[in-house]
């Protein structure tokens, strides 16, 4: 089986500097109003760049063994967090922008289906805490 | 009810940029073996990284209030993956590593027990899809 370790340095003030897999980095800090810098990300706003990733790197890995590369892809997510500690995200919506001449429908559909419903680890795990929902755009120029 | 919106660019290859309300900005990309360039986060273990430090913050946040700041404080994350698709983790263990001369044991594993059972929002959309454990470390110089 995987594994997965992360190590998190705190770098004094509100600063965390993470380390990854990759070889990446990544900084969190908070918000000016809570004594943070925003120098780095906001940490549980994080999970949404995640999930935006995960689905979107099945998404555009599935269209290219579709042989079909021409688009632009956009992935806007909003989360509704709930009032009281510990606060977490109840109600997630994805939205996938498709921007292009003439967009494939029928295969952008299909790759975003893949994605949701078999492939992307990171939105099965939203889907223990949160009410997902997804929709695909079609901006043709 | 407070809600986060975040936005996630495709930039070709297998590249993403991605916003964060705190305006810093997140880049996620898949290994070279999978046809990425390693330039960016694995978007999986960017989930690592954000309960890191959702709950880093929490307990420097503490300590603070608690006039206790003489400590350096490394968060070690390591996360079982399931086998089959959807790949998600399904066991995660945090280490809380604090070194320090006479580090004061008392406010440091009650700060840490705040978070990890009152405040950390990452840590408890974990615990729906994971079995978390924890614990803490003390590097006494």
């Amino acid at each position: 089986m995987a594994s997965h370790t992360v190590t998190t340095k705190w770098k004094k003030n509100l600063l965390f500097k993470s380390d990854n897999p990759n070889g990446a980095t990544v900084l969190m800090d908070t918000s000016n109003e809570n004594g943070g810098n925003e120098v780095g990300a906001s940490p549980k706003a994080l999970m949404l760049s995640s999930l935006a990733g995960c689905s979107g790197l099945d998404v555009v890995m599935i269209l290219d063994k579709m042989k079909y590369t021409s688009y632009d892809l956009d992935i806007k997510i909003t989360a509704n967090l709930t009032n009281e500690h510990p606060k977490f995200y109840d109600k997630v919506h994805v939205s996938y922008i498709f921007y292009g001449e003439n967009l494939n429908e029928d295969k952008i559909n299909k790759a975003v289906a893949l994605s949701v419903e078999k492939y992307c680890g990171v939105m099965e795990m939203f889907r223990q805490f949160a009410e997902v929902t997804t929709n695909t755009v079609f901006h043709n120029k």
